[in-house]
């Protein structure tokens, strides 16, 4: 990525981010996302030797930070610690990513955040592909929602996932392999369910859980876009013009200290949420986030594996840089 | 609710959701859950005369009251304006009900704050009846998620939804009338999906949107229950030892200052929403509530109109009190 005009700042923040997706086994989150971040820099989306810097003047529950038009990732690293601080000191507090091109999965955010006793929920927009429930044509976007609780000593309990039935990235799939989708993951151009991905393409996906499902994206819109002063979904395919390059909007993050919400009642906070985990995965059904915690185990105890295609991919890419992307 | 022992503060505060109900058509939130207030008070589980009063020493960010054990309403009606005062000063703030039953909908009081000019999310946990995705038996509450956002002039953008695919009292409905249930609403006592309405009274509800409806769920638990020291679902309910009366937990409560989050980016945040809830609705989806909203216009121009069964319930309820109720 440096090869290719990133500065240190963004391409390691951006690099630590596709490495955990990787030893996580969530690969439409790792080195396959290389090739997207050159082409949005190629394309003069996201600048590539910003510095994001923290925004004077905010409110004091607000770390607002500026990504100046890079990547979320170095801008999350850069508040997530002022973040942790606030909410550790006054309960609750929020960080407020504003002028950044997205492309990162949410539970790295999540996980740093519970990693320093704390629990989190971050949210985005993203640009429109998703219809709202009742609706005819792409408004929303896949819009992530992400949660996490810490657990001393163990993976935390992390969830993060998309709003829309499924990812955009499914429907391709399902054209190129020739096989039809499930009916109600989307809708043709003229509105009605369809199972044809190429017809879906051209029409909208669905938001999962039907008019709840689009109410909680409707939700992210306006919390992760218009409440911080950034761009929707909408906005943010309008500003780019594509759906091949990473969006721009911002995102928002809110940390809540359990140490502080939970004072002077009864009970540990940590032990009581190990007996809600405890009853969960005791009657068989998962917990969120178990077969990503699996892949790292492994990861961490045999190395990352990468195909030859992927490691072609790599060359190609440090040999050439930008040269290497359309 | 005086004749049946509630002082003037339980009641009032009660009698306003419930008369807010009806006016709103919300039937199941309505007059017929006078008797469950009464039924919750003859069992001694709940108390009558309480005064809830603002616990001292709690972070700035959160307002804590405590309901001593009477119902949430008053509760929430003596930390909503502190609640607002502080969310606009810091930018997010918390209100905490610690030790209140609950029996109430979430929008009266999201509605109380975006009458107030802010954005706001509650959530709360009830008592177990709904097995999480994958598993055999009832562990999580119904669950209620509820979100606000002010249109100045004009009734909010708000949703308030329990996380199962349906209400228990919908399954109750179906038994009554010999109707079978939607594959996908519940299970029975062997975990296995049922459309048999008895099989699924003794089994359990499912959450909706499947593993994701289930996550959010798990974290209505975590923030709502355990992060405030307040029981879960499950604790509530052995706490109860029945579905019968109103639960005793906790709720939370955390207000957006759209004003404060958006200072310093361009729009005005309230015009923005605007256009997004015109291109939700100019596509032909609903916003949420938009059915209540419809009644709430036709009670304020033609008042409420109650059947003679239900003026004969009042009538006895007024004439016996707690002696009219098993």
């Amino acid at each position: 990525m440096e090869k290719g005009g990133l500065s240190v700042t963004q391409a390691a923040a951006v690099a630590r981010v596709i490495v955990a997706g990787e030893r996580d086994a969530c690969k439409s989150h790792g080195i396959y996302r290389i090739e997207g971040v050159l082409r949005t820099l190629k394309a003069g989306k996201v600048q590539g030797a910003a510095e994001p810097y923290v925004v004077p003047g905010a409110k004091p529950t607000i770390v607002r930070v500026n990504a100046a038009h890079g990547f979320s990732n170095p801008a999350f690293e850069l508040g997530a610690p002022l973040l942790a601080e606030r909410a550790k000191q006054i309960g609750i507090a929020t960080l407020v990513i504003n002028d950044c091109t997205h492309f990162a999965a949410l539970w790295p955010e999540i996980e740093a955040l519970t990693e320093l006793g704390l629990a989190a929920m971050a949210l985005c927009p993203n640009y429109s592909t998703v219809a709202p429930a009742g609706g005819t044509h792409p408004l929303l976007g896949t819009n992530p929602f992400a949660f996490g609780w810490p657990r001393p000593g163990r993976t935390p309990y992390v969830f993060d996932f998309a709003t829309s039935m499924v990812a955009r990235g499914e429907i391709e799939l399902h054209r190129r392999a020739g096989k039809p989708l499930l009916l109600g993951w989307a809708i043709d151009g003229g509105g009605a369910p369809t199972t044809d991905p190429e017809a879906a393409l051209a029409g909208a996906l669905l938001p999962f859980g039907g008019h709840k499902g689009s109410a909680i994206s409707t939700m992210i819109e306006l919390l992760g876009g218009i409440l911080i002063g950034d761009l929707t979904s909408n906005e943010s395919l309008d500003h780019l013009g594509t759906t091949t390059l990473s969006p721009s909007h911002g995102e928002l993050i809110i940390a809540f200290s359990p140490d502080a919400f939970s004072s002077g009642r009864d009970g540990d906070p940590f032990a009581r949420a190990e007996a809600l985990f405890e009853a969960i995965a005791g009657q068989g059904a998962r917990l969120p986030s178990q077969r990503r915690f699996d892949a790292r185990a492994k990861a961490e105890s045999e190395g990352i594996a990468l195909s030859s295609a992927e490691v072609e991919l790599l060359n190609r890419l440090l040999d050439k840089g930008l040269d290497a992307v359309a």
